[in-house]
């Protein structure tokens, strides 16, 4: 056993990282059915793209070398290049592929914007709820998060003005569309407002947009960056719905100034994303099988939200609330009747009757007052049809039961 | 351009960070023939290898959805398996397979171990000179870095444990095996040494290993984390040079409470490392490609060693120091007569007869005061023999020329 100190920040991210290890240690039992996890659809996964895209590149007449060897900081220019006309242009972001740096996994992109902006103290502003996992990089960082309040249109202006003149932040952290975990997206005028907001008050809007590709009702809405004037807004993004999650892929859009600062620090971090991964995805890209790629994805979570949807209604008790998410892989329900999650996530694992997981609400709120504990993350991306009418219809029941027996 | 502040840390980057883009910045020039950069050999680099591993396993049916899918924080488990295996077991460390984490890339291991226990104004001990990538991490950090003397036997452990006395460091960082940028290699005696003191005054021995693996002549060292009796050093290596340095590839074998820290870490940094690589690295050792691609690249970089030291000693003026490694892709020459090996780089590119590239010293020294000014870092890895022969020749000429002039 060492006797030196850890550093301040493993004291700090103890809670959050306890939260995670709670929320997600346990969802691989395969006689459970999870609405858990957040992992795409094992039928999302281009695995035979892949295989025939590696199979044909990677050959020393080919791209072989290039997905071995060191390669550049940035990342590999034609998968930013495809970044720009591909995943931007068509949502109203003009960019530039030099302002474009790939990261190991959209969560990279947030803890090098951490490494170039956050001291310790400084503060975060973050939805209510929000992405826990982000809560555990800010605490890291030993950055304060205070929350901003979001309704159905995502989080509140009003509020936001208002927090930021309470506390000066350093930074708002902000997942606009198909949010996780609630599913709700960003209005276009707020989306305007909040680019106004983090210029007017010179802070750094983080733009986590991880879901916003996978979209499959209702009209597509240009990011918070496309009203960005001052550099103030970062986007961050992944490739982890639309191609593959355990590439950890990623990347951040940036003025040409924190684009030089996040150079510096991925450099310091890990050189630059594996090559391996990058070359197989820009050539994804390349060959042009993105689109219909996502066509089928889109299709396939269009049905599991249809399911799903239709199932709370059905099964779930009178009362619940839920989101309509038009893309992403979650919808959050409010349980009426006073009904703790935490207690009924562990009612429900342990009814052989039952065995449905959720995420249960209260990790999502950093307030840690009891905020969200009637609530729950549901999430339908990684399970089929007939087993997302399964699982709901026998949570619903276990919730009706709950409910009666606390009268 | 926006006027919030960046972190302390950048500020405190920026030094190294610029030393970086100055030494490697301008290296790929092909009409320069490249001692330079510290890459592998192209030839050495497993690509028809990867391929076939690829073109088998990435399939539904066999290992396609987990080379695809979200994995596991410490990295994939037969990877792991193999580190323990075939990488630790040889060469004399005892580990178990929990006790590994698997890094994109070396480098983070690094950067991790800083998360763990870097306060901002904590000491750094290194080696004089060091590998100055490193010290950027450190500096991103916000560590105070302060420099122990080295001689052809590594780092000198009277001078260490005076430092560690005089500064109350929190870690030292070693680079125990054919240094970068020396080549130098670290004797057994001293290995033993540093561990102890590690463990004695309560100091985490950080040691960067990933050259160990490429040796070609000469009696095999155990790792200083062989003698480690507390948990105080902590073991980081890579697959750059085994493997392939493009796939971002590297593990750490640390105490049961420092893995356990290196989870959260890991986490909050970009989840896991990226599967693909994982799964196509496993399956090299577990279908047995690893020895016979071990001794394949050994006998490449021996033969460059060679020709390296052959031509060094044939070209180079009389006085010139020169170590000789038993692996790795380094040599470091001292040269006689107040060359300073700055302005020498600086002639040798811009003289249409010479055009070689090296590293010049200063920039591995941390002191700033005009140390290593006649040094140079020699990297003969990636370069053919007889490239080498005709580098080495038209440099050791301009090394002549410079020399007479000078008087």
């Amino acid at each position: 056993m060492i006797m030196a100190d850890f550093a301040k920040r493993m004291k700090s991210m103890e809670r959050s990282a306890g939260i995670i290890r709670g929320l997600f240690g346990t969802m691989n039992d395969p006689g459970v059915i999870s609405f858990g996890g957040g992992a795409p659809a094992k039928e999302a996964l281009p695995v035979d793209l892949v295989r025939m895209i590696a199979n044909d590149v990677i050959r020393i007449d080919s791209r072989g070398v290039e997905a071995l060897q060191y390669g550049s900081v940035l990342g590999l220019s034609d998968l930013r290049e495809s970044v720009v006309k591909e995943l931007l242009a068509p949502k109203g972001v003009e960019a530039d592929s030099s302002n474009i740096l790939i990261t190991s996994g959209g969560l990279e992109g947030i803890n090098l914007l951490c490494q170039l902006f956050i001291d310790p103290g400084d503060v975060i502003l973050v939805e209510s709820p929000t992405f826990v996992h982000c809560v555990e990089i800010f605490e890291m960082f030993q950055a304060k998060c205070v929350s901003v309040s979001m309704d159905d249109n995502g989080m509140v202006p009003e509020d936001l003005e208002e927090k930021i003149k309470l506390h000066s932040p350093k930074m708002v952290y902000v997942i606009p569309t198909f949010h996780n975990p609630t599913g709700r997206t960003l209005s276009l005028e707020r989306r305007k407002k909040i680019a106004e907001l983090g210029s007017n008050y010179d802070v750094i809007v983080l733009e986590d947009d991880p879901y916003r590709d996978i979209r499959y009702s209702g009209k597509d809405l240009p990011p918070i960056k496309a009203f960005d004037a001052t550099g103030n807004t970062v986007l961050a993004n992944s490739f982890s719905k639309i191609f593959s999650p355990g590439s950890r892929l990623g990347y951040v859009l940036a003025s040409d100034e924190i684009t030089s600062k996040l150079f510096d620090a991925k450099t310091a971090t890990n050189s630059h994303t594996s090559m391996l991964p990058q070359v197989i995805c820009a050539e994804f890209f390349k060959r042009g099988y993105y689109p219909a790629h996502h066509e089928m994805i889109c299709g396939l979570y269009r049905e599991r939200r249809d399911a799903m949807i239709e199932s709370i209604d059905a099964f779930f008790p009178e009362g619940t609330k839920r989101t309509y998410p038009d893309g992403g892989l979650f919808t959050w329900a409010e349980l009426p009747g006073g009904l703790n999650t935490t207690e009924l996530l562990t009612e429900s694992l342990a009814d052989p009757d039952v065995r449905v997981a959720f995420v249960a609400g209260e990790g999502f709120y950093i307030e840690g007052n009891g905020m969200g504990n009637n609530c729950m993350r549901i999430s339908f991306g990684s399970v089929q049809p007939e087993r997302i009418r399964e699982g709901a219809k026998r949570l619903g029941n276990l919730i009706s039961k709950v409910m009666h027996r606390n009268g």
